[in-house]
C-alpha cells in the first residue's frame, strides 16, 4: 500500500519550472497568432509566471532565454522576481536567430562564427552569475539540410571545443545541461540528435554536464522512459523539457497527447530517485501555446505534471517488484495500471488545501482577474515572442 | 529496349511548374534567414521564374499564391509573364494567415469565419479568370491541437459545404485540386490529413475536383507511389507538389532526400499515363530554400525531376512485365534497378542541346549574371516571404 | 451531466467479440512460446471463450478463422457454442499460409492462384451459412517486397475482381468487411495498406461491404479516431480489430499501450452512433498473447474496452459542444479530460453486479479453476496456433 | 578528381561477410515459405556461401549462428570452409529460442535463467576458439511487452553483469560486438534499443567491445550515417549488419529500399577510415530472403554494397571540403550527388575482370548450375531455417 502522507509530502516538495517564453507569443512557420495581454518585457513575463506559482504553489522557478530576456540590469530583474515570490531558474542560450547562424553556430565551418557563438554562451554564464541561476541550458539548432553540406565528424569536433570552453567557465555551483533534438530546424543532420550524442559529450566534459530530455524531441515510437531510466542510472539526467506531441516537436501542453506516457516517465523518475532534490533534476515546461490562453494553459500543464507524479507515487512498488520477480507479466502490469487508473484529483485537491491554496488552481487564477487586467493594461509596445 | 527518341520527346514535352513563393524568403518557426536579391513583388518573382525556364526549357508555368501575389491588375501581371516567356499556372489559396483563422477557416465553428474563408476561395477563382489560370489549388491548414477542441465530423460537414460552393463557381475549363497533409500547423487533427479524405471529398464533388499529392505530407514510411498509382487508376490525380523530406514537411529540394523514391513515383506516373498532357496532372515544385540560393536550388530541383523522369522512361516495360508475370522477384526488381542505376545526365544534356539549350542549366544560369544583378538592383522595399 | 442509468444501460448492452486464435499459441518470427493448457481444437477454443463471456458478461461472440478452425461439421460447432452460451461471430479468411501464396493470393499474377484464393473466400461464406455468422472478415497479406516485383494497379484490378466475386455470393443478411494494414508480411507495397484503399473498394462494391479498422495497422502517428469518425460519417465502419501497439502491429492487449487513444476512439464511436446495434459495428479483439496467460489477458482486454467505453459515455457532450462552439480550446479539452480522468472501475463494478456478475472478472475467472483444469486436461494432441 | 587505381584497389580489398542463416529458410510470423535446394546443415550453408564468394570475389567470410550451426566437430567445419575457399567469420549467439527465455535471457529476473544464457555466450567463445573466429556478435531479444512487466534499470544491471562475464572470457585476439535494435520481438522496452545504450555498455567494458549497426534496427527517420560517423570518431564501430527496410526490421536486400542511404553510410565509412582493415569494421549482410531465390539475392546484395562503396570512393573529397568550408550548400551537395549519380557498374565490371572474375556475378553463378544441382541433390532431411 502507498504511504499517503509521504505521497503528499513529495507532491508538496515538487518544483516545476516554467519558461519565460511560454508567456509570450509563439506559432508555427505559417502564422503566429498574437494574443491579447501578452507580456512586452521580461518583467511582465515574471509577473505572469508568479501568477502560475500563486495558483499552483509548485512553480517558483522561471527559466530565462537570452537574448529574448536580455535586460540592462539583471540584479533588478532578479529582485523583481523575488518581490513576486519567484526565482530565476535555468538560463537558455540562443544561437539560432542571428543571421550569422544560417548554417550553424558552434558547429559552423567558419571559426569566426563559432567564436561569436561561444562568446554568447559565455555571456549566458555571466547572466547566471548576475541572476543566481545555477544551470545553463544548451540547445543547438546546428545541423545541415542536405547530404554533403558539411562534415559530420568535423562538426562534432567543433561542438566539443565549444562545450569545453563553456564547461571551463562554470563556477563551482554552476552546471550545464545539453539538450538533444531529433530534427528541426535542420532537416538532414542535427549535431545533437539523440540522447547518446548528448551523453557522449557530457561524459567527456565531466560531472557538471548532464543531459536534457525534451519529451518532444524523439523519433516516432521512441521509448522515452527507457532513456530517462538509463540516464538516472548513470547519474546523467540533468533536466526535463516537458511538453507533448502527436507528430514532431509539437510543443503542446504536457500530458495532453499521451498522459500514460507521462505517467510512465514519472514512474521511472520516482522509482530511480529523480524526485530527490539532491539529484538536481530540473522539471521544466517548454511549450508553445499557439492557440490557447497562455497562463491557464501553463497552469493546466503544471497540474498535468502533478497528476502524473501523484499516480507515479501511488504505484505499489513492493507489489510491483514481487510480480516482476515472479515473472507475472499480467500481475506486474496490473499493479502499474492500478495506480494509473486512480483519479488523483481529490488527492491533489487535499494537497493544495494543506498548502493553503485553492484546490482548483484554474478557478483560483480566474478569480484574480489577472487575465482581464493584463488585456486592459498591456496596450502598446511590442509583445514578446520568439523573435524578441 | 527503350525507344530513345520517344524518351527524348517525352522529356522535351515535360512541364514543371514552379511556385512564386519559392523565390521569396522562407524559414522555420525558429528563423527566416533573408537572402540578398530576393523579389519584392510578384513581377520580380516572375522574372526569377523566367530565368529557371530559360535555363531548363521545361518550367514555363508559375503558380501564384493569394494574397501573397495579390496585385491591383492581374491582366498586367499576366502580360508581364507572357513577355517573360512564362504563364500563370495554378492559383493557391491561403486561409491560414488571417487572425480570424486561429482555430480554422472553412472548418471554423463560427459561420462568419467560414463565410470569410469561402469568399477568399471564390476571389481566387476571380484571379483565375483574370490570369487565365485553369486550376485552383486548395490546401487547408484547418485542424485542432487538442483532443476535444472541436468536432471531427462537424468539421467535415463544414468542409464539404465550402468545397461545394467553390466547385459550383468553377468555369467550364477550370478545376480544383485538394491537397492533404499529415500534420502542421495543426497538431492533433488535420481536416484533410490523408489521400483518402481528399479522395472522398473529390469523389462527391465531381470530375473537376482532383487530389494533390505533396511528397512531404505523409506519415513516416508511407508508400507514396502506391497512392499515386491508385489515384491515376481512379482518374483522380490532379497535381504534385514536389519536394523532399527526411522527417516531416521539410520542404527540401525534390530528389535530395530519397532520389529512388522520386524515381519510383515517376515510374508509376509514366506507366499509368500520368505524363500524358491529356491527363492534366500538374507537376509542381513546392519547396523552401531556407539556407541555399533560391534560383539555383529551383533549377537543381527541376533537373532532379527530369533525371527521375528520364530513368522512369528508360524502364524496359516489356521485360518488367514478363518478369512480373513469371513471378521472378529478383528479375523484375533488376529491370527496374537497371533503369535507376543508369546515369541519365548525358541523355538529358543531349535533350537540352536538341532544344537549343545549354546542356548545363546551372552554368547557363550563372552565365546570365542574373544572380549578381538582382543583388545589386533589388535594394530597398520589402522582400517577399510567406507573410507578404 | 451524464445520465448514469443510460451509461449503465449502454455498458450492459455492449458486445465485444473475441477471436478463436487468441486462445491459441502465437509469437513472433523469432519464437512461439507454447503455453500449458492451450486448446487443441475449435471446440476447446470455444470453451475458453465461454469463460471470458461468463466472467465479463459482454463477450458472447467468437470469431472463427478458416482454415485454423476448420471442422467436419459446422452445425456441431455452432451447437457446441450455443451450449456454452456463446455464438459464432465473424468468419476470418486466410489466404496467406498456403505455399501457393508466396507472392500473393487474390492479387497474384497467376490466375490459377487467384482462382484458388477466391474459392477459399467463397468457402468461407459457406461456413457463414453453416454457422449462422453474418460477416466475412477479409484481410489480405498480399503485397510485394521489392520495387518492380509486381504492378500496383494490375494488382488492384485483380483485387477488385475477387472482391466482386465474393460480394455477389453474400446472402441477404450477410456482409463483408475489408481490413487494411500498413505493412507486414509484405514489406514494400501492401495491396490494401490504408483506410482509403479499403474505402474505395467498399464504395464500389456496395452497402454490404464495409471497412475494418485494426488499431495496430497504421503508420506511426496516424490519428485513428479521425478515421473512425470519417467512416462512421460515411456509414462505412464495419468492424474494429482491437489491440495495441507501441511500434508496428505488436498485437498487445488493447488499452495497454495508449489507453487515452482508445478512449478517444470510443469517444468518436459513442458520439457518432457507433455503439447503436443498428449500426452493426463489430467490436472485436485481435491480439497475440505471446508471453502472458491468454484467458486472463483477454478478460483484461475486454475490461479495458469497457473502461474506455465508460469514460467515453461519461463525456458531457452538451458542455463539450458549448465549449467547441465558443472556440474555447482549453475548456473543450477539459471537458474531455474530465471524463478520461474519472476512475470508472467502481461504475463498472456496479454494472457487473447489476448483471449478476462478480464485480471483478479476473477474480471470477480465477475462482472457476478453469486455468488449472485445462493444464491438467489438455495433455497430448497438437496445441492450436497460427499454423493449425 | 578521384584516383581510379586507388578506388579499384579499395574495391578489390573489400571484404563482405555473409550469414549462414541467409542461405536457409526464413519468413514472417505469418508464414515461412520453404524453397527448394535449401541447405540442411552448416556444411551445405558453407557450400552455398562459397558460391557467393566465387562469383563476387569479395565474400570470403561466413558468419555462424549458434545453435543453428552447432556441429559436433568445429575443426571439421573450419576445414570444410577452407577447402571451399572461405573462412568462418563472426559467431552469433542466440538466447531467444529456448523456452526458458520467454521473458528474457541475460536480463531475465531469474538468476538461473541468466546463468544459462551466460553459459551459452561463453560456449560461443569456445566455438570461436575452435573455428578461429575472432568476433562474438551479441544480439539480445531481451525486453518487455507491457509497462511494469519488469524493471528497466535492474535489467541493465543484469545485462552489464553478463557482458562483463563474456568480456573477461575473450582471448587476446578476440572481441565482442553488441547489436542494438529498436524493437521486436519485444514490444514495449528492448534492453539494448539504440546505439547510445550499446555504446555506454561497450565503453564500460573496454576496447574489445564495440557497437554493431544493423541498418534495419532504427526508429523511423533515424539518420544512420550520423551514428556511423560518430562511432567511427569514437573508435567504437565494430560491425555492420546490412539489409534494408521500408518499415521495421524488414530484412530486405541491402540497397533495395534506399540505395542513396546506403551510399551516404558508405561515404561516412570511407571518409572516416572505416574501410581500412586496421579499423576492424566487419561488413556483414543480415537479411531474410523470404520470397526470392536466396543465393542470387545474396550475390545481388554483395553487388549493391560494392556499388555503394564504389560511389562513395568516387566522391571528390577535396572539392567537397572546399565547398563545405565555403558554406556552399548547393555546391557541396552537388559534389556528393555527382558521385552518387555515376553509373559505377562499368567500373566494377573492370574490377572483377582484373580480379579474374566474370564481370557479371549473377551470370557467373547461373552458369555454374549450382542452383539446379542443389535442388536435385538436397532432397530429404530437414531444411535449415531459424529454428534449426
Amino acid at each position: 500500500m502507498s504511504d499517503i502522507p509521504a505521497v503528499k509530502s513529495a507532491l508538496k516538495a515538487q518544483v516545476i519550472e516554467t519558461p519565460s517564453w511560454g508567456y509570450g507569443n509563439s506559432g508555427t512557420r505559417f502564422k503566429v497568432f498574437a494574443q491579447q495581454g501578452v507580456p512586452r518585457d521580461p518583467f511582465e513575463k515574471l509577473a505572469d509566471a508568479a501568477r502560475v506559482h500563486a495558483a499552483t504553489g509548485v512553480a517558483p522557478l522561471v527559466s530565462l532565454h537570452i537574448p529574448w530576456d536580455t535586460v540592462p540590469d539583471y540584479g533588478k530583474l532578479r529582485a523583481h522576481a523575488e518581490d513576486l515570490g519567484v526565482r530565476i531558474g535555468m538560463i537558455n542560450s540562443n544561437t539560432f536567430q542571428d543571421d550569422d547562424y544560417r548554417i550553424g553556430s558552434v558547429c559552423h565551418p567558419d571559426p569566426a562564427v563559432r567564436r561569436k557563438a561561444i562568446a554568447h554562451l559565455l555571456a549566458c554564464v555571466d547572466v547566471m552569475d548576475a541572476t543566481g541561476s545555477t544551470a545553463l541550458k544548451l540547445w543547438f539548432a546546428d545541423g545541415t539540410n542536405y547530404p554533403g553540406q558539411d562534415d559530420i565528424t568535423a562538426r562534432q569536433d567543433r561542438l566539443h571545443e565549444a562545450l569545453q570552453a563553456v564547461y571551463a567557465r562554470l563556477g563551482p555551483e554552476q552546471r550545464m545541461v545539453l539538450e538533444y533534438k531529433f530534427f528541426e530546424p535542420a532537416f538532414y543532420t542535427t549535431d545533437v540528435p539523440d540522447w547518446g550524442t548528448s551523453y557522449a559529450h557530457c561524459l567527456k566534459l565531466g560531472p557538471k554536464a548532464k543531459v536534457v530530455v525534451d519529451t518532444g524531441h524523439h523519433a516516432p515510437g521512441t521509448n522515452i522512459e527507457f532513456i530517462v531510466a538509463l540516464l538516472l542510472r548513470e547519474g546523467k539526467l540533468g533536466a526535463f523539457d516537458f511538453n507533448s506531441r502527436f507528430y514532431a516537436d509539437d510543443d503542446l501542453m504536457v500530458g495532453a497527447a499521451d498522459p500514460f506516457q507521462l505517467f510512465r516517465i514519472l514512474h521511472e523518475v520516482a522509482k530511480n530517485g529523480g524526485l530527490d532534490a539532491a539529484n538536481g533534476v530540473a522539471f521544466m515546461l517548454d511549450q508553445c501555446h499557439n492557440i490557447e490562453a497562455k497562463i491557464p494553459a501553463i497552469i493546466r500543464s503544471v497540474m498535468n505534471v502533478q497528476e502524473a507524479t501523484a499516480k507515479a507515487l501511488l504505484v505499489d512498488l513492493d507489489a510491483l517488484r514481487a510480480a516482476q520477480a515472479a515473472g507475472d507479466v499480467l500481475g506486474a502490469n496490473a499493479v502499474l495500471m492500478d495506480a494509473y487508473n486512480t483519479d488523483v484529483r481529490p488527492l491533489l485537491a487535499e494537497v493544495r488545501q494543506e498548502m493553503g491554496l485553492n484546490p482548483d488552481p484554474l478557478a483560483a487564477y480566474a478569480a484574480t482577474g489577472h487575465a482581464e487586467k493584463i488585456i486592459a493594461d498591456r496596450v502598446g509596445g511590442t509583445q514578446a515572442g520568439w523573435g524578441a
